[in-house]
């Protein structure tokens, strides 16, 4: 029997080397993001004292390719081109005939798909003569991925962590120090943001919300801090699609043409970066895939928020973006897959849901880590447990295939690792793992309660 | 200016289907294990109680190679080949002309080298009809991979973790347990070793001599149960060279032949697993790389220990074997390395010190940390404790050619990540990593007391 191929792996020399732009073939642009006083549409000036020129224009250009600076290329080049891996043996486990690929971005420095962009913004940050990067982080990749790229281009690192997962997750706080960061559980005393919520809730947990108003308050108190953010915005997801050019081009070379691609939602950036090069082509005519966007019951942006101007922030510190959201001061349950924890959802593949070109279901945890448990028994790796939404996802198709007999191709962005989230596989295999008990009632009415303290939007 | 290539990558295809054993080229043989009884060379009959005939064959074979099953390569198809990287990253920062390399083998399951000889274990005692498998941690790494391995052949796996590390890492047994393997602290009471161990010493942190003795005694007394060691023995080091086989493809393709080869030692199967395909080239007048061995100064067994005949246990249980030993029962100081705390070292790797052919250091904890700290920093790898002890003496090297402006090839065996040793390096980072303080002449006393208590081979 002919050895079958695992691996699926591009060269150095292959490596793209522009990023993918979806504004440019976005069938109808989406909403702007406006001022929250104004309520007018924001420009460049409103954003300078965050962030630098060349991501503000990254921001907003609608040129279809972005070059990818030589000194970004070079650090990517540490861990990239990553694998795409064919599941033999998951396949085998689960008896279908679909053929199941992963993307998997657990091969960077931080476990995760964040570095892609975690590098050009430190890059483009120290080309302008910036000292220090603040962000927030919830699972704490984000944290890692920044404190990682800010050592490769001499920057200062500030971290405010969520502080349920400062708690739960102190390997994550040693690995952003190792990479020499600095890391604060948010809220903290150090912002007005952070002394305001401890002043009322001395015990908070936090959230991403809290934990970004903190960032941006003092990236915009000190001329030489910018702040970086880690998901949502254009630039971000923008970056992110290295994932989806490298994906294209390792099916091409197996002549592989996917029929579902699947990946997990929080902020949407993992979910963009693989997406979007596909979604050109699919709009190119040259294939045809659906594309599914798994996010968890506890924090269900896309299938149970509202399409609604909201802040990204929960001290309502940043512009108004027109996004699916469960109201910037939602706090979800706490979930083991932090990194899906955010009340809203990137504008663009808010978008891209409105318009129809993306579908979304929500998965309680218990399935996606059983998922979880599966895939490292037979694959080999643990996953991190944003991506084992999409797993759920992902096993919950090729079981039905194995009954229709269909061949399917499914293509999986498997982001992280889990070797930092191994406490939540214990209290999995427990049986200490609960699903959200929220009901959509309830959830609908905390929803309309939070967004009623948004400026109403004409 | 032309990218600077970072991976040299081999296909699946090209991946090697034969290990090496270095038995069918030494100069010398090295001395038989003897029956701690008779003292007489032990047979395959003393063997086969803990071992199938399979692996007991590969013990002694003298044949120069091995075919590696079609099933093995299969499993090592999940992540082998192994990256072989250029750190260039790490030259700039010491400012050196010497061009180091170093083989990854982070990428397997467990994070380290060891599922090269699980999987073939696991493999040829499912081929046997065993049913579950019995080992020993120090660090973790073995049992975790020695779990994912027989959930790829459907066996049973029991592991012993030895006690201070089952309390110091937790995510290290939830990572065996994630991979469908049983953990116990050893000493525990589930053996008449430990139960004699505790009863003596019942806070007993535990050794790796203690959880071997455990595991033993379990699988001695059960049919259906055999025994894997994770190092040590001769068929493990066997199926390591997979490792230097890749990276001399690996050199080859890039047209590069290494000046200096450094590994890190506990028992020396990541070590041999490297050298002896190079050893073999030098032998052949290929090449004439150095060979050095670096070892804890906590547990130097190399540069301090007596080249003896010892038992590998604590208890006394296994055949008595010809090597450098700090003697059985040494516990030594609980450096973080604790893949490195074995108080012996594989007899073919004590053979080949014995008579020259490799060299040895040993480095305090603090100055591979540094080093660790370093690496992460410029090459976006948190490595495990005990390959920092090879980082540590190769960065010495390549300071030393910055200095003399020798463009030295130096290849260093990087055999795992230290995602699960983050705790280490928190504490080094907060300067609570201390070094061993035991003088030559109380390890002297010590081992000459320990060695007093082995049977005398005459």
């Amino acid at each position: 029997m002919a050895a079958l191929q695992h691996k699926i792996i591009l060269s150095e020399d292959e490596m793209p080397t522009r990023w993918y732009n979806v504004l440019h073939d976005l069938p109808t642009p989406p909403p702007p993001p406006l001022h929250p006083g104004t309520l007018a549409p924001i420009g460049p000036d409103d954003l300078a004292p965050l962030f630098p020129l060349a991501l503000i224009e990254q921001e907003v250009t609608t040129e279809q390719y972005v070059e990818i600076p030589g000194e970004v290329l070079d650090v990517y080049r540490l861990w990239r081109p990553s694998p795409l891996f064919r599941a033999h043996r998951l396949e085998k486990a689960l008896g279908t005939p679909a053929r199941i690929y992963y993307k998997y971005e657990g091969v960077s420095p931080a476990g995760s798909h964040k570095p892609n962009t975690a590098v050009p913004q430190a890059f483009y940050n120290a080309a302008a003569g910036v000292r220090r990067l603040t962000t927030e982080t919830g699972a704490g990749q984000w944290g890692t991925a920044l404190a990682f790229a800010c050592s490769q281009f001499g920057l200062e690192c500030e971290v405010w962590q969520v502080r349920a997962s400062y708690d739960q997750k102190p390997y994550r706080r040693l690995m952003i120090e190792t990479f020499g960061g600095t890391v604060h559980p948010s809220p903290s005393d150090l912002t007005a943001a952070g002394r305001a919520i401890l002043a009322e809730h001395p015990d908070s947990t936090g959230s991403l919300g809290i934990a970004i108003s903190e960032a941006v308050e003092v990236a915009a108190s000190d001329p030489d801090t910018k702040y970086a953010l880690g998901s949502v915005l254009n630039h971000v997801l923008l970056h992110q699609t290295i994932i989806g050019e490298e994906a294209l081009l390792q099916l091409a070379q197996i002549g592989e043409t996917p029929d579902l691609l699947v990946g997990c939602t929080g902020g949407g950036s993992n979910f963009g970066g693989l997406m979007f090069p596909f979604l050109r082509e699919k709009w190119a005519g040259r294939m045809s895939p659906s594309v599914l966007a798994v996010e968890p019951s506890a924090c269900p942006s896309l299938t149970r928020g509202r399409y609604a101007y909201d802040f990204g922030d929960t001290a309502g510190m940043t512009p108004l973006m027109k996004m699916h959201t469960l109201g910037h001061d939602f706090i979800p349950d706490p979930i083991h897959a932090g990194g899906l924890r955010y009340h809203g959802m990137s504008p663009l593949i808010s978008h891209l849901y409105e318009t129809g070109e993306i579908g979304a279901v929500a998965k309680p945890q218990s399935e996606c880590f059983a998922a979880g448990v599966l895939f490292a028994r037979t694959e080999g790796i643990v996953p991190a447990p944003e991506p084992t939404h999409a797993l759920a996802a992902a096993i919950e198709e090729a079981r039905r295939c194995a009954e229709t007999g269909e061949e399917k191709v499914i293509l999986t962005a498997l982001c992280g690792h889990g070797h930092l989230d191994l406490p939540a596989y214990g209290a999995y295999l427990a049986g200490a793992v609960s699903d959200s008990e929220t009901t959509d009632a309830e959830l609908d009415a905390l929803v309309a309660e939070s967004l009623a303290r948004v400026p109403s939007v004409g």
